[in-house]
């Protein structure tokens, strides 16, 4: 739990860098044997497309780097628990665990957003064996989110 | 109806040409106010990315190509039904109708895949106001993948 709560920190920082830039404020990151192997954050203002979420756009990279024997040993840290899209990005990828901060619920009390679905419903739904881990230090999630939207 | 079936079949070519290229049967195309205006095919194998859906390369190039006003005026056409992915991709887009042709369900019959949920049961689920039409000419579709798998 401390090695979850050091990486969701790590996404956290991923998230501000993201505002930085005038992106949203979200980040992940891939970890394989304990060590950062690749980093993400939003990327929808900039590249002008709304499926540029840090999730999507980390596994995408992650797909073209490193081989499914790698990916089946990774772990995926997001500051914000996946949506729908970048659920189903991690589903077809084949990274078999997600660790998450904030929660999809505490995000869609903040945005007022009704879109809002956890991924264990989705992933049970799909009859996936992703392991699913979270929320983990939420209220620092929660800060960075009322501040933004 | 008439030019819902034209789009469909057109969508099948595109899925056709995705496997000539070496990737999965999958195309998707844009219209607005009846007019072809973008498409695309999987491009899983060559980009070696399972991200790579013909729904998300299509919206994912729609987002940066046209304005959000642009966007919701038009009708999203895959030759099958969207995964979660592209489901969530389409609703990030803001794209208010998608026509699919071969269902989820029956692509899940042809592939033994568990991880087959309609569109509608996402979008519903999401509280989103997307219209879904289809299936359209499946049994043309259920070939493809009859053919592919």
């Amino acid at each position: 739990m401390a090695n979850h709560e050091e990486f969701i920190k790590n996404c956290y920082r991923l998230a501000t860098s993201a505002v930085q830039k005038g992106n949203h404020p979200f980040g992940a990151l891939l970890v394989k044997d304990g060590e950062l192997i690749l980093t993400a954050e939003n990327t929808v203002n900039t590249e002008r497309d709304s499926t540029r979420h840090a999730e999507l756009n980390l596994v995408s990279r992650a797909a073209r780097q490193f081989p499914p024997e790698i990916l089946s040993q990774c772990i995926l840290y997001t500051s914000t628990e996946p949506c729908v899209m970048c659920t189903g990005a991690i589903y077809w990828v084949g990274i078999p665990v997600i660790v998450f901060g904030c929660s999809a619920e505490a995000l869609g009390r903040i945005t007022n957003g009704n879109f809002v679905i956890p991924c264990r419903e989705i992933l049970e739904r799909m009859k996936s064996q992703i392991e699913v881990i979270g929320p983990i230090l939420e209220e620092e999630g929660i800060e960075i989110h009322k501040h933004y939207w």
